[in-house]
Parts: C-alpha cells; sequence; structure tokens
C-alpha cells in the first residue's frame, strides 16, 4: 500500500456525516428526555489513544449541536503546544519536563505497545487505510465547529506556558472552580 | 490454601446480593430524585484492573434494575474477542497488534504490578479467596442480567476485527453519534 | 532557589479563594439550571497526577457548597493507607503486593516520567513554587470542608487492609451498589 491509495479525508465533513447517521432515536431509550445538556470533557491524558478519543467525541458532539467545552489539564495541556515548539518553560524543570516528553498534538504517543514508534505509525496508517481523521484534523474539525478548548491556569503556571505556545484559538485559562461550576448546572462530564 | 478451599461463585446471585445489600437509602440524600436515569459506561481500557471495574459496575447496575450499556472501544473491544481467538485482523499490521496483545477477557494484564503475569494470578487468586468473582464471571452475568455491550464500528475496522470474532450476544456496532445521542438523552456516561 | 523562598500555603483558604474566582457566571450558558447536583468522585487510581486531580477537584467542589462523595477503591484505596504504614495486608500475597508498591499518600508515583522520583520531586517543587497545594494538604482541606471519603469494601477485602490501616475520618466501606444507587439518583459521577 503507497500513500497514494490512501482516501483523503475532510474532517469536518466525516465529523458531520457520523453526527447525521443519528437519525434515528434508539428504540430501547426509556424516560422523559429532559433540558438539553452541554458536555464537558475533561481531558487529562497527553496519550495518543485518549487524545484520539476526546477529538472524536467532541467533534461528532458538536456537530449534533450540542455545546461542547473540554477542560486541558495536566498532561492533556500538552496537547495543545503548538506542535513547531520544542522545549517551552521558563525555569530548568520545567523545560527538562517538555525535553522529556515533546509536546503537541502531532507528537502523541501511545499509552501501550508505542514501540519506539511503531505503534503510533501503525494506528495512523491504519486510522488513514479506514478513513478515521487523525487527532489534529479532528482538532481542527473541533474548532471549526465551535468546540471551546479552555486551558487550566495552574497546568500554565506550573509547566510555565505562556499563551504564545499553545494553538490559536483556544479560550482564557480557568480554574477548577469553573469546571465545578459547569458541572453542578448543566454540564454532563467526561474525565479522559 | 488449596483450590478446593476457595469458596465457589456464582456470579449472577452474587451481583444481586450485591444490589440488595442496597435496600436502605442513603440519609445524607438532598435534592429530589430526579427520573430514572440509564448508565452508559464507555469502556476504554483494556487493563484488568478497568475491565473488572466495568463489569463490577455494569453487573450491579443492572442487577438493580438500572438500564445499563456498555459502549467497547479502542483497546476495551480487544476484551471481548472470543478466549479462543489468537491471531485477528485482516493485514499485517492488524494481525501484529493482535500478536502483541493478546486478545481476550481471560488474558487481561495489569496496567502497573503485572510482573509477567504474578500480579494478575495473585489478583485472581485473593479474588477467588474472598468471593469475588472474575472478570469472566461478571461479564456473563451482565448479559444474563440484560447488560447491553455495544462493539464500536471504527475500532472494529482500525483492528479489522469482524463479528465472527467477538463473543455471543454484543448488540450491532455503533459509532460515536451513539454515544452523544445517549449522554445528550438521559444516559449518564462513566468513561473508565 | 531554596525551600525558604517558596511560599507558605493554607490549603483550605486556597480552595476557598478557588471557589471564589467563581463569581461570575460563565457567560455562554445555556438551558435552565437544574436541582442541585451532587459531585461523586469515584477514586480508581493510585498514581500521584490523578490523585492530585481527585483532591483539587473534591476540595474546589467542597468550598463552593457543593456535596462531594469520593468513593476510593483499588488502587485508589493505597492511597488512604496512613503515610506511616509500610507493609500491609494478612497473608503474603497482601503483604507483597503492598511491599511493592508503598501505600500513603506521601508516596505515590507519576504514571509517566517518574524517572525513580525525579519526576514526582520536580512537580512538588513546581507546585510549591507557584502556590499549588500538595496531595497531602489538598486531602486535609478537602475533610475539613466536609468531603466524605468512602472505602470500597470489596478493595479493602482483597488487599486485606484494616480500619485502624487507614487514615482517620473515612466513612463507612461500602460496595458497588452504593455507587449505583448514588449516580441513579442525584450525583455526576466523575471517574478518575
Amino acid at each position: 500500500m503507497t500513500t497514494a491509495e490512501l482516501p483523503t479525508i475532510d474532517p469536518i465533513a466525516e465529523a458531520i456525516a457520523v453526527a447525521d447517521q443519528y437519525t434515528e432515536p434508539e428504540p430501547a431509550l426509556e424516560g422523559e428526555p429532559t433540558a438539553a445538556k452541554d458536555i464537558l470533557i475533561i481531558d487529562y491524558s497527553g496519550d495518543l489513544e485518549k487524545v484520539w478519543a476526546t477529538m472524536i467525541l467532541a467533534s461528532t458532539s458538536a456537530a449534533m449541536g450540542v455545546k461542547t467545552r473540554v477542560f486541558v489539564t495536566f498532561w492533556g495541556l500538552q496537547v495543545f503546544v503548538k506542535d513547531s515548539k520544542r522545549i517551552t518553560g521558563e525555569n530548568w524543570m520545567q523545560k527538562m519536563l517538555s525535553f522529556m516528553q515533546r509536546p503537541g498534538i502531532s507528537h502523541r504517543k501511545l499509552s501501550k505497545m508505542n514501540f519506539m514508534g511503531m505503534g503510533p505509525w501503525m494506528m495512523g496508517v491504519l486510522a488513514k487505510k479506514y478513513g478515521v481523521a487523525s487527532p489534529k484534523e479532528l482538532l481542527e474539525a473541533a474548532q471549526a465547529l465551535g468546540v471551546e478548548f479552555i486551558p487550566c491556569q495552574m497546568t500554565m503556571d506550573m509547566f510555565g506556558l505562556k499563551r504564545e505556545d499553545m494553538i490559536d484559538g483556544m479560550s482564557e485559562p480557568v480554574g477548577a472552580a469553573t469546571v465545578i461550576g459547569l458541572i453542578s448546572e448543566n454540564s454532563i462530564p467526561l474525565f479522559i
């Protein structure tokens, strides 16, 4: 198989197509549908497979018209550093942490079966072959569809990350109180 | 201790007994109980301890009369491949992935302290000693109690899994849109 | 930087201050606020970063007046063994498990970049530098603010843990049925 044989992917169209599959209501659903709910993903992990899950759920949710927010914190925040950045942070400890684990959505590793990058490479090839968009493509789709990506202020401080280190289009950093506020109102949380 | 001294376990009776413990209402519960809710477990991990958590919560929930669905995706889907299958997939990459990490609920590893299988073996012995059913027994109980196990279509495609590779009694594969649809209606999600 | 330069931290005041940041309502929040909800954290992991997330969310939530419960189970239960205990359990397998992974909130490891303890040490220094309380300080704050920490009976049995092994102030051990009961009533679950 050569790259030329791989299908081209339009992730926004794909997210909308995935959402459009959901035309028929679930037959077995009991209970009254309640007021429209928001979805709040707490994106805690920087592992490739978890980032993928976050992006698939967020872009699908937004394509279905559900208000969707993603709070990115701890390892998860490293994913939203620009791919072009190599070393981040202000003091040697922060610089060392970024050196040991390269930030950016295109440099994620699997939590298992990473095999020096062979696992992620195989996942990428299989995803392309079966028409699944990459995490980066899904992130762009999610942003285009209106998903809010909200950085954790405390993580920004601890890792010495600055706004100019992060990808464009993120919301203002907030703290845990905003997360609890959203949950105790109408947001359904998914801790990924 | 010999195997002969270990208690025999009937996981359905156990799940029902666990559920029956919950006869007395929680004293400190404030607020009006709202309409009956469903539970939707998103089973993302193939690690032994996470599979155990999924099966205990799903079988208990069903035994308490709560409509319970488990969406099995990514590493979690490997758990539902038949124990007898060794290599799955259609191309060499998919075959290699299944070879590197043996699928099937009886071949799960701990995410830590695995020690070449000694950790899971000790967990198994301790579980039996204290009357806790194995993940496989709990899966059978959950199915008997009406839990729906729903495979993720995208994962089926990426790993080259076919319906005949999977255990009996699973639902039709669906996509992320069905998950979001359930959450935005009346299902409480647990991402495990 | 010497330890003398580090700020002193009052975690209860900090949790309340974090909560007080949330004075202004979120501008983009749609939908009617529904009845007050409880928060139920299922604390499954013993990893330093997950314990930190649990403690930050629980103490902030309680400081905001939200009824907050933390069900501690599997690896998560090891965190609530007294720091002074070294070996726990009644039989050799249980003793060996506690020997291989030291229990207690002050002995947590990172799930990645642990580097023989250097990662957790750097995290600790950075946290102090930026005024973030340690997991242990946050636990004390959470207890002072009324968070209920509820041990899992099944995990107590499997690991051979006794009430006198655990920190003071924990609730009576319960099982999965209580967790499902809370979720199916009014508690929003976070599986961490």
